[in-house]
């Protein structure tokens, strides 16, 4: 799968290329501002969203003029989730991606500000991608984003993962803000693509479904993280959703039984993608990603888990 | 002129359950974010911005369908601009429209998820209304979008009055500031309808002149009030202005020559309304609001300034 591998160097500097070109600065950007903006668009991620979206886009044969500002568009709704999710009244963390958070270094207004310009200019870049498609379409990218992204998505999970310690801390109410939470951008990087591609009712359940095992998968690797690693070693701060009582599957329910549920998730994950390549054989490239869900997962579900259990 | 006025109160209620229909939150909202985001939804300003929208269309024969939901988002923008703005690390205000800030009453999180909600929507419901209009005329309200919101607007303006203090604290600077923040709003109010009215090159020149006038002169005003008027008469933190060191005409310039540019300003406003209904009689709604802001000028470039001066 080389030839055009979604975790290929090509894929990635062509994102990150992208990433800075559309960048939300111009000429008389404020210095700090710019600073912001300008660092956290150089220094990419993994980039599983916008991987995705690109990879979505390619394997249907749609032009990248599309794919790679949808990509980018995507990208930056991300960026921007993180860049508030570290300010001092969420999650006060000091460091992201191996650096000092921006807000530390440039304030927490400015902190929100480039948080603000990336999400301006995400809605740009869909809006100029979209363009020439019908109206159609664009009524389902519209009803997409604002359902991944408003109340009921990103800002909806936001403000319940805040409230968790005064929810009942169940399992139920860890599933539901990841669902909202990480279940938006996985979305908005599977699904917004695949509006493009004119799926048919069945791949579109598929694809809605996948969504749902890779959000909970991914959300119960990422608390697996923070249960068992250092700071240091995951780059960002660890360790704090004990100690600020957020929804964190492995606090629930247990690290050995947290690493079960990830593992069952995983199984669904890899028999939905291989129902999607039956009905459509272009939805192959799911299987990269597919197969690096489940890499990742093992250094957490198996030793460092055991070690932890 | 009291048949369709802007100022009447059958348009005020219109815009009123507007934004109440179309406010952010939905089924499983979690409660302060519902709070916050019902409480600013009902409570709206002199809707400014969105009664220019809904002029603008109703004048130039756009259906309400259209015309209700811009304005609704244009008002959305303002409000989440009023929740940014208001927030400990920005102007750190404690009142707006007579009530305590959100974030005083359910923490700055929920105050940043609840302006986060609002631009998802507003974003949303340009979305649906623009829908099945030309891709010529969904370029240009994109850029407009682009332009006004973004490190070139609303942003990028905030982030320089935020700096204000390590400016050159000139009223030119003053005057940057104020054509990047009151500015994007004013034209997200004026230029994003009009763009609607297939306007003439000479038209669009007209509104942008019009826009830069008005800008200038309601910035001007919201100093001069900054600087003489009470909280309690203001029904929001004022005097902070100077205490923060932010950009203020009136403090730069001096209560007198504020004044006097304030005026000179109006009347550019006034000659330019008069062009554009020389161009096309459909404009003339624009002379509603020149008179309401040469009426509510009154009171802080006469009387109250001569007191201070």
């Amino acid at each position: 799968m080389n030839h055009s591998s979604v975790w290929s160097d090509a894929m990635q500097a062509r994102i990150a290329d992208a990433l800075v070109e559309h960048a939300p600065v111009g000429g008389a950007t404020e210095a700090h501002l710019r600073a912001v903006i300008t660092d956290t668009a150089a220094r990419p991620g993994k980039l599983f969203r916008a991987r995705l979206v690109l990879a979505t886009t390619t394997a249907h044969g749609i032009n990248d003029s599309i794919g790679l500002p949808l990509a980018t568009a995507v990208e930056y709704f991300h960026v921007a989730s993180l860049l508030f999710d570290d300010l001092p009244c969420m999650d006060n963390a000091t460091t992201r991606r191996g650096q000092p958070c921006p807000h530390h270094v440039h304030g927490e207004a400015t902190s929100i500000l480039a948080a603000l310009a990336f999400i301006n200019r995400a809605y740009a870049l869909i809006g100029f991608a979209l363009l020439d498609q019908p109206a159609l379409m664009r009524l389902k990218a519209q009803a997409c984003l604002d359902a991944c992204l408003g109340s009921s998505g990103l800002v909806g999970g936001q403000a319940r993962d805040l409230r968790f310690a005064s929810s009942d801390r169940s399992p139920r109410e860890v599933t539901r803000v990841a669902m909202a939470k990480t279940g938006a951008m996985i979305s908005l990087g599977l699904l917004l693509p695949a509006l493009l591609t004119a799926p048919s009712q069945a791949e579109m359940r598929a694809l809605e479904s996948l969504c749902l095992y890779w959000t909970l998968a991914l959300q119960g690797l990422d608390d697996l993280h923070d249960v068992l690693a250092t700071s240091f070693r995951a780059g960002k701060t660890t360790g704090r959703d004990r100690a600020l009582v957020r929804p964190n599957l492995a606090v629930v329910l247990g690290v050995p039984q947290a690493r079960a549920r990830i593992l069952r998730l995983l199984g669904q994950a890899e028999r939905k993608v291989g129902h999607l390549v039956n009905l459509t054989p272009a939805w192959s490239y799911l299987l990269e990603f597919q197969s690096h869900l489940a890499a990742n997962a093992t250094p957490v579900t198996s030793q460092r888990a055991a070690l932890a259990a």
